[in-house]
Parts: structure tokens; C-alpha cells; sequence
């Protein structure tokens, strides 16, 4: 087994409920700024979220080099035959309220030659869903080849059907929440901040901006997002991989890569918003398998999915908010190179005197392994 | 400290030379999966790869509300003294081979107004270089400043200047590395394959035709280079969520999402390939801190950041290639949930007698944690 560092960050007020976020991330820097930005946000109502929709998808993709309106009145003929053929896999999860939304024939063959696909949409209850899907997909298919032949659909005529493959999509932008943040320019100060409230809620903005139209900048601000979002999907027995990939291509929805977030200012109120896909489990996969999983899902007061989209994406917020701040203000280097000297410090077993020492002497120096190592070795006390 | 599971994957050939590689996932499934592909891929000339580029990129962001042009001639008479208030900080960077490459004033102001960037482009050497080329955009920007004042480029006519912020990018579209394999088609069979190598290698084209123009189909093809690349950054103490940020950003450069990898057949053989930003570092970070990351590295034969963007990318594409042989032949879920079948008997602690009957009940079932746990409770031998 390989050990991942596992932080709690306290103090995250969401939707007027008091949490403790447990994350698994190697950088305790990103903890720490976490935690910061959700005690400044205690102190201004908090955390406010909107589940938009958790509705995921799934696909057929398949060839036919027959007549395409063919095709569509076998389709039209056979989707209830289709849709009925799940039934075994659907039944528990249409008690639990998921199962398929809908079954639509795309035609796709303006961008692709005999390219066609059976687009689904479902949802899938506290179940990220994949294997529910992939089973649904693979049913579907496995029976529309069986019809095919049946219906004469394809037939000696060269007109082929091929099912390439049956797959669900990471990219779900209709599974997505919202979070917002708000705070009366006049109250919207940091103890350690220089600069007056409205000062900072413009640099704030600035920097915002930037980031919707400047894709380098687009790209680490939401990594920072991310940073604080996979720490918790990772402790919560959620598949980072899938969150990343939805969030990133929905961030570049528009034809350009963009922010996932925004920072505003209306009626003398400062407001900083985040709206990004999360497809999350809180039962399946690792979920129940993991006893740290378990333990901090406890932590959460074991939420149920969209309780855990709700406090995931406000993770997310806080750890946005908290770069930006040092971004606009300080600069990102005076903490985070902080924090990676007292990590570096630790790990050679440095003694209080030597970490004061250290502490003063790399105030005006590049903090590297190596250059405390040898610091060390020249200052021994 | 949280634990993710640690596997390896023997027979990876790279570039005529064998590696094991160790891989931190959740899913056992994405270990096998890579060590399959590695085999097959040993037996026909291995993976072959191509460095493109290791160039990164930071930016000193500014709002100028004077006449760009008093700007300009500003930027062309200090660049030097910009770059030359850094050398404390790049001297040691540039002994090993790297520093900073470029410096340019980027005028933005017809996409946001006032806006532009000090647009710098840097080596780093064996690390991956957040730190350096932070410290550096910090330093020049502080430095920058001093000069506007100095040479009243901001005076007492509104002729503002403002740093806004000062951040490497995780966008690094020329720190690149091509992978690819190839085989003649008559030998491209996998022994569990029922259908021939030129049928296997015109539907594994056709598959990576549809994840090239298909957004939905191009997250989820990507997402699974990334289950390779993924486990291999956190077993060498690299930020994955950095390269997540810089590799979905690419596949979106188009104004597209598109899949990163591409499969195609040319004189009667089959061919993929893979072409992803990877900044990576061998030193700095936790890759010095953490004893089970130097245990990773020591396993790979301690490579430099050339060899590791390498053997990084050709588990992307073994990743890649083991999927879409799965979905384009089996089907996903067999394999995957007959995996995490396996699993969830070992938690549960089933017997042998117990696991051979849940196998056999299970080929025509669902898979899941609760649907197993009732399976064994009903039958108990």
C-alpha cells in the first residue's frame, strides 16, 4: 500500500450546516488554505448551493451503412423492446428512484461516415453509476444486434451493422451543481490583508476575468479548484480520474478553456461562484470497501449524494478562493514556501533552534530539498 | 495517513529497454489491464517515444491604463534588468541546464480591457518547477514596479499600473511526448480475440475515429489514459492534478474536445499513438520526501524527466489501448466486473466453494457490494 497524507479541514459552513472535511492530498498547504477560506467564510453566511441536475450519460456507438431512415423506423419499432431488455438490471434501481431517462437514435453521419449512436440518459440514485450503466448500455446493444437480424435490418445487401462499442461518458454536463459565496464589500477584509475591502474585491475580480478569457490562466485556476476537490473525492472512495476529465471538458465547453468559477461585484455585495459536473457515489466501488472511506464519510455525517456534490463543490470554492486571495494579496509564494520549509525542516528532524534559524535565513531565499539540507548542515546547534 | 493500494505492471518495453512500473490506484482492474497491453506490446517492437519539448510557461498578469505604447518602450528598455533581477534565483537553475528562455509583453487589451502579461517561458531542469518559476514571476514582477515608478511610467495622470498576479501556468502545450506502437496487421490477434487482426485493427480505428469527433466518447477515452498516467504521478510523487489540468486542457486546443490518442492503419499496419504535455520533475516536491516514492523511482532504474514523461506516456497509451480492445471486442464489463467480483469475495472473506458458486451466478448478474453480500449470506457452505 502506498500512504497519502489524510487532513481534516474544519469550519466549512454549507448551506447553514457545519462540516468537517476530510482530505487525502500530499500538499498540507492546501489543507491549510482549505481551512482558512472556510473560516472567513463562516463569519458571511457561508456556503450556498444548488444542485442543477444529476443526470448522466451513456452510449452506443455504432456503424450502419444501410439506409439511415431504416435504421430510424427500427429504432422508433424497437426502443420499448430495447428499454424492456434492462429490466433485470433496472429493477432495484428504479426503486431507488434511477434508472434510464431516455433513449434517443443520433445520426451522426455529417462528421462521421455509417456513424450513428443510441444516446442514454440516466440516473443512478447514490450510485456513481458506471457499472449500472455500462451494464444497461451493453444489454441494449447485445439486443438491438438480435433484432436487427430478426427485423432484417441488415441483410445481404451490404447493409452492415456494427456495434463499436458500448460505453457511459465521463462528460456529464447535466449532472452539475452550483456554489456561491457572498460578502458586503465593506465587511469583505482579511485580518492580514493591506489593502481596504473594496480594494481587494476589485483585485479579486481582476483576476477573475483574467481567468475566464486567458486559457494558461484558465487552466491553473481550476487546477486549483481541483486541488481541493480531489483531495475529498479521493477520502470519500470516488474516482478522481472521472471528476477531472468531466470538469476540465466542461470548462472548455464553449470552444474556448475557461474558469470554472467567477468573482463579481453587484450592489456593493462582493460574490464569487462555481458551477462544475460531479458524478458521485455514496454506496459502490471503493465506497464500502474502504475502512478510511467509511471513517470519512462518517466525518461528513454520511451524506447522501447530493448532499456530497454540495459540499464537494464548496471545497472546491474555498480552495479557489483561498489562491486567488493569496494571488491578489501576498503573493502565492510567501505560504506555500512557508509551509514547504517547516515540511522539509520536519522531515531532517530540525531542532527548534535550527528551524528559527531556517525560518529567517529563507525569507529572502529559493526554499529547495536541497538547499535546507545543506543549510542544516552548516547550522548545527 | 490514508492508504491507496500499490500494485505493478511487469514487461512495459520502452524504447528497447524493460521496465516494471508502479502504479498507487484503487482499481486492481487498471494494474492488469496495463500489464496485458505491456505484454503484447513487448511482443511486437514495444512502445517507441519521442520528446517534443520540455518548455513551461508563467505569467506576470497586469491591468496598464497609460498608453501601451509608453508601456512597450518601458518593457523593451528594462527586459534586461527584469531578467538580470533574477540570477540569484536562476544562477543554480541554470547550471544544470535550465532558466529562464523568454520574456515578452503580451498586449491583451482587445479581449479585456487594460489588460496584458508578461509572458515567460522556462527550463527547469529535473524538477518540475512551480517553486522556481513562481519565485521568478515574483521577483520580476516586485522588480517591475520599482522600475515603473523609477521611470514614471505611472505618474499622477491615472496612468496606472497594477500587478494583479503573478503564477506559472499548468498549460504547458510544448512540454510534450509522443508514444506509439505498431504491428502488422496479420499479427495483430490477441489470443482471447474471436475475431481476426484486420477486422480487431478496423474496429479499434473505427473507435478512435469516433473518441476524435466526439465529445462525449473523447472524456471518457482520455479519462482512461489518465487511470494509467494518474497511478504512475502519485507513485512518483508527482501533482496529478496538475497534469490532469494541462493534459484535458490540450485535448480542448482544437476549440474541440478531442480524444489525445489516435489509432490508424498505413501499409497494411496498425498503428496508435499518443501525444500529451506532461511537466513532470524527478527532484523537489515530495519526491525526495517520501520513502515509497523513492522506492518508485529506484523501481523504474531512477530515469531523468526525459525518460520519465516516456515511460508516463506509454502507460497512457497501454491504458488506452487495453480499454478500447475490451470495449471494441468483449465489452467493458466483463473483465471489470468479474475483477471487482474477486474483490468484494476477498472482503467479505468468502471461501473457495463460495467464490466458485457467486463466479458462476454472477455471469449473468450484476456485480455489487450489496447484491454479493446477499449472495454469501444465502449461501453459506
Amino acid at each position: 500500500n502506498f500512504y497519502l497524507p489524510l487532513g481534516v479541514a474544519p469550519n466549512f459552513l454549507i448551506n447553514k450546516k457545519y462540516y468537517t472535511i476530510p482530505m487525502v492530498i500530499e500538499e498540507s498547504s492546501v489543507v491549510a488554505a482549505a481551512s482558512n477560506a472556510a473560516k472567513f467564510w463562516s463569519q458571511h453566511g457561508g456556503f450556498k448551493t444548488k444542485i442543477i441536475n444529476t443526470i448522466k450519460v451513456g452510449q452506443v456507438h455504432l456503424m450502419y451503412k444501410g439506409n439511415p431512415e431504416k435504421l430510424k423506423s427500427f429504432f422508433d419499432n424497437r426502443k420499448k423492446d430495447l428499454l424492456n431488455a434492462t429490466k433485470a438490471i433496472t429493477k432495484n434501481m428504479e426503486i431507488r428512484g434511477g434508472g434510464i431517462l431516455s433513449l434517443d437514435l443520433m445520426n451522426k453521419c455529417d462528421i462521421l461516415p455509417y456513424y450513428f449512436q443510441l444516446h442514454l440518459r440516466f440516473k443512478t440514485a447514490e450510485a456513481m453509476g458506471a457499472n449500472f450503466i455500462n451494464s444497461c448500455l451493453e444489454c441494449i446493444a447485445k439486443e438491438m444486434m438480435i433484432y436487427a437480424k430478426n427485423d432484417n435490418l441488415i441483410n445481404e445487401k451490404k447493409e452492415e451493422l456494427e456495434i463499436v462499442m458500448s460505453i457511459l461518458s465521463n462528460y456529464v454536463p447535466e449532472c452539475l451543481v452550483n456554489v456561491s459565496v457572498s460578502c458586503n464589500i465593506e465587511d469583505f477584509k482579511l485580518k492580514e490583508n493591506i489593502i481596504d475591502g473594496s480594494n481587494f474585491a476589485k483585485r479579486m475580480v481582476n483576476a477573475s476575468k483574467i481567468a475566464y478569457i486567458e486559457p494558461y490562466r484558465a487552466v491553473t485556476n481550476n487546477k486549483g479548484i481541483m486541488n481541493g476537490i480531489d483531495a475529498l473525492i479521493i477520502a470519500t472512495g470516488n474516482d478522481f480520474r472521472a471528476i477531472e476529465a468531466g470538469a476540465h471538458a466542461y470548462a472548455s465547453r464553449s470552444g474556448q478553456y475557461r474558469s470554472l468559477s467567477t468573482a463579481y461585484i453587484k450592489d456593493n455585495q462582493f460574490f464569487m461562484e462555481l458551477t462544475l459536473p460531479l458524478a458521485l457515489g455514496t454506496v459502490g466501488g471503493l465506497t464500502n470497501l474502504h475502512p478510511m472511506v467509511n471513517w470519512s464519510l462518517e466525518l461528513l455525517g454520511n451524506p447522501d449524494v447530493q448532499e456530497l456534490m454540495a459540499i464537494t463543490a464548496s471545497v472546491g470554492l474555498a480552495q479557489n478562493f483561498a489562491a486567488l486571495k493569496s494571488l491578489v494579496t501576498t503573493g502565492i509564494q510567501k505560504g506555500h514556501m512557508k509551509m514547504h520549509l517547516l515540511n522539509i525542516l520536519n522531515q531532517f528532524k530540525a531542532n527548534e533552534k535550527q528551524k528559527l534559524a531556517a525560518i529567517n535565513y529563507f525569507k529572502t531565499r529559493l526554499v529547495s530539498v536541497n538547499s535546507v539540507k545543506n543549510f542544516l548542515d552548516k547550522n548545527v546547534f
